[in-house]
């Protein structure tokens, strides 16, 4: 299922070794400026996390295939690409047999019945995140009122990043972290309760990026320790602003004008340079793995940019969608 | 967006004040057998929450209107309702001037121009899940080889749950919770990426349930503060068994076999006894919000069952996708 | 799959001899005035043929469940519903071991595994377009400039309809005919290409319909036997206005702002008095069927408000999503 | 809406003279054996259409970006483009103003605001179905026992289709035609009422087409002048085989295992050498339109490959879908 959203649809295709990766964005309304070089600052934020993740040899250049026309949407699908580099993929075939701890090698064989390509993790792999921040460019476009932030706010449970991050390269291992994202001045009004909430529609998006293990709203988890009296929120004026901000700018799953606040938990690279204890399936006998290449020591150095595209990539949605469907007389 | 699902479909209606409630749950396969008696336990456990939650005055006994005959399904779409009783609604119209801090009440007035019903929080309302659970205990016959519990872990911030709770009812005030649901023996193979990974399906419709603030799958946050040699998983067998859980038994999107372990967040009761500060949005002016009637003190009490109906539906569905498109030969 | 529409989304259920049939609509504005009294016109329409069609015992009178209060629709699922009456359900078993000819009998055994609920030919009766109408009721609400008009102009290839259907029921016999749908003033820009284009929609509505076996626009079939020179419609004006209209108001699967013209097949109804040779699938032999009752000598008779039902529901769904995504300024 | 499918789903992009056009097949089991080698044929037989159709200058070879490893597809998207190669564009500033009579550019003006890139006839040109027959020929690798036949049975109403196309030709005029597509040996059960029944599910993706007016199935519009008795197929053995096959192979929206027929009307070319009147939108004046360059006699021409890899295309959705929610326990 590589089709995302109601009415601004994003499609993801490609393999991390294959011949290109790309998006097609379905839905998106004509008129709206856009061109190639829109789309690079993002592209560029997702492609060097610096020290903790692997440089990466591809420009990542996206070509604009359809749907963008003298640097104008034109309302039909806009599809993207780029291009992957050489690979060497012969490093993949042990993992067949030796499926990577953590890693969706032993799954892919199974579901797949051995004909998924897993050369660099194939389509499962990270690299697959491109087409979402190019989509999230555009998207961005849409919901321009909004000012979309994610930062990486710990790592490996530490709020010194670097320092954790070192710590795991010095070990050849890698660690977690938690990303936050805030939108400042989100339209009021978004989300399509039961089943398109906000929160279920950006938790579908998010879960879809790998490496994620959880998101919470606003206080989130703490909610579960807090009285209501504690956590209710109270209105101070007619805008609907509020004395604190513990629903994270969203209530019954629609948004109520106040910063939307969100963190996900991005759990530590799977693949790392220490030696693991592990199975091999083929020879049915417990095994030692040592995975060698160079790893991101920790992913979730990479994960502000995607976090911020799945935002934009909601919003959009969900204003077009509210658009259409609300009780609201005015237009975007 | 009132239909969740591929193809085990369910379609969510009603208003805690209106008609009746209930659901529609399309593509389910014939010759399942099931009567209202095997609904019973399940929307039974939903209704008494206990101590701690409002005694209901509604029998809520459901009623098929289609789709089972002779006590099978047939194929054809399976609707399933039952009535309300009698409220009185006018206790709700204070709440349009003078919006529940936390509650729904002021997006929906905003999104709906007023039109909404919002008597008893009206398509908001918590009650709205009685369908959610019929539609659950279909699931649970499809997917017969797996067992699914959920249970309140903890409640106010305390694993000792009826503390927490009596100290929110002396107080006129209100707790949340953590629940934590566990599949055993769940199928392996379950969840399509990119999009609809068991993690991307589920969190869409757990994030439906009202006043769920977080989750996370298998170690969660807590992997953040992990290293990847202690988070990864080692496999130990031929059918995948590992050492850990700490993916809560899905890799890549896609469940492994092991045990899938889930927690959610579940917010303290927007209603409360209390007095909150809080606006009139009317007069513009600040206020102090008295609400009468008698609330849930811990809401997280009712949803276990709710967890695990939504488990069960998207295992479901999963279920009948990879039944298709996998390349398993082997039928359910 | 009972679920139709992306923005304006309507669920069928419900079997002939079953419990009730019914439909949920969702994705309805908010706002839209609306009573149980809006749709009986349509209703009664549809339940009363005339002569040529069988009397109907059941008033079949709706009943809301759902989605308006007040007599307005709230932006929550709009579910009504209205219950069958008795009866006598055995006339069925037969046709278990020897299907009608023409009839979903023999291929709903074998898809359902025989569990299809097939009393009255249960959900594939055209009791169930019902459900449509209803819908069709409420879509009108939404399209009001457009006037929407169909009826039947022949039947069993005469003009003469009433001549047509004597001679049916004289014959134990029944006749097809064909129902034109005009869409006076429709809005212009309808219609989302490539897949959901005008009429790719309405003509996925419209064989939904039970006993339809072709649908054509503007000129139609008649349209391949022409020249270019003759079909294309010069315009006029700089309202689009044409000379002709053999495009039947849509070009490149989009309104163009002239009428809309559709004409569709529907077959002579199969369920007929007369003997027919047929086979008995449980002893393997040739054999004769005489099927007793009454039954409708030419269900087109009652075609013409499901038609307009179905344009109705399509312009809604097309006008809601057009909304959106046009480059158009303006709202509804 | 460039997304078709439920299961086996396909997204169109491109527009004639952009830089690609293609398609991304998503839901496609693994290891079905493919190569771009057996895209071809098909490829080849929709490109050039002989006499009556304008000489292609593209090889319109080809690229398959993703989805397909060592000649099996892998489960993950298939993405497949050819390029465009160079036009003259200005060409088309022409119609921007004088919108050509029977073609989408003046619709395309007012619903996409003027953004739509129009060169070719941009998204709206009959080049984008080589999409939907490169999707086809993967499909037909699915429904391996259906032998799927479409050929050209009348143009300009005649069945001698040379005289008819060279009349045109000799005219600076164009024809239309119809397509008959016939499939042989289609699995039984295929179908899902109420809303993708097979013709629902087939005629949605055959209107997506440019230039289709009309669709019909088995007896199709014949059938309204038939009588009950006629018309109803009996049933001679216990395969389901019929004396005659009026329903053309459905009943009930339900493949019954007989030949599938179904005919498509195809209007005639809109772009035609002979003067038109018509009118200038900008100028607010009568006009003569004179379009120049070579154009399609006959589009009809190049239907039957694109018929039939609709044909397929919903074939395969319906297999896999059954294949799941039947009550069926065998797998394909």
């Amino acid at each position: 299922m590589n089709t995302f959203g109601q009415l601004f649809r994003i499609t993801i295709f490609g393999e991390s070794h294959g011949s290109a990766i790309g998006v097609v964005v379905d839905g998106c309304p004509p008129g709206i400026t856009i061109s190639s070089e829109d789309l690079l600052p993002d592209l560029k934020r997702r492609q060097s996390g610096g020290r903790g993740t692997t440089p990466r040899m591809e420009a990542d250049l996206p070509e604009i295939l359809s749907g963008i026309h003298e640097n104008h949407t034109t309302g039909a699908p806009i599809t993207i690409i780029t291009r992957n580099g050489n690979h060497r993929s012969s490093d993949y075939d042990l993992f067949r047999d030796i499926p990577r701890p953590g890693h969706a090698d032993y799954v892919a064989r199974i579901k797949y019945a051995g004909f998924a390509d897993m050369r660099g993790s194939g389509h499962f792999s990270g690299r697959i995140t491109w087409g979402l921040v190019a989509a999230g460019a555009i998207a961005k476009k849409i919901v321009t009122q909004a000012s979309i932030t994610a930062s990486l706010i710990s790592a490996g449970g530490l709020q010194n990043i670097d320092e954790a991050v070192e710590k795991a390269i010095a070990a050849n291992n890698s660690v977690g972290g938690i990303v936050e994202c805030r939108v400042a001045n989100p339209p009021i009004g978004l989300g399509e309760p039961f089943f398109y909430s906000f929160e279920s529609a950006l938790s579908q998006l998010i879960f879809s990026i790998p490496a994620i293990r959880g998101i919470e709203f606003g206080a989130g988890f703490a909610a579960t320790s807090m009285t209501g009296l504690v956590h209710n929120d109270a209105y101070t004026g007619s805008g609907g602003q509020t004395t604190t901000n513990n629903s994270g700018g969203v209530n019954g799953g629609i948004t109520n004008g106040n910063e939307i606040v969100f963190r996900i938990a991005v759990k530590p690279t799977s693949s790392i340079g220490a030696r693991q204890d592990t199975y091999n399936f083929k020879e049915q006998t417990a095994t030692v793995l040592h995975i060698t290449g160079r790893h991101d020591a920790c992913i979730a150095l990479r994960v502000p940019v995607i976090a911020e595209a799945a935002a934009a990539i909601v919003l959009a949605d969900l204003v077009l969608i509210d658009r259409s469907v609300s009780g609201k007389t005015h237009c975007m």
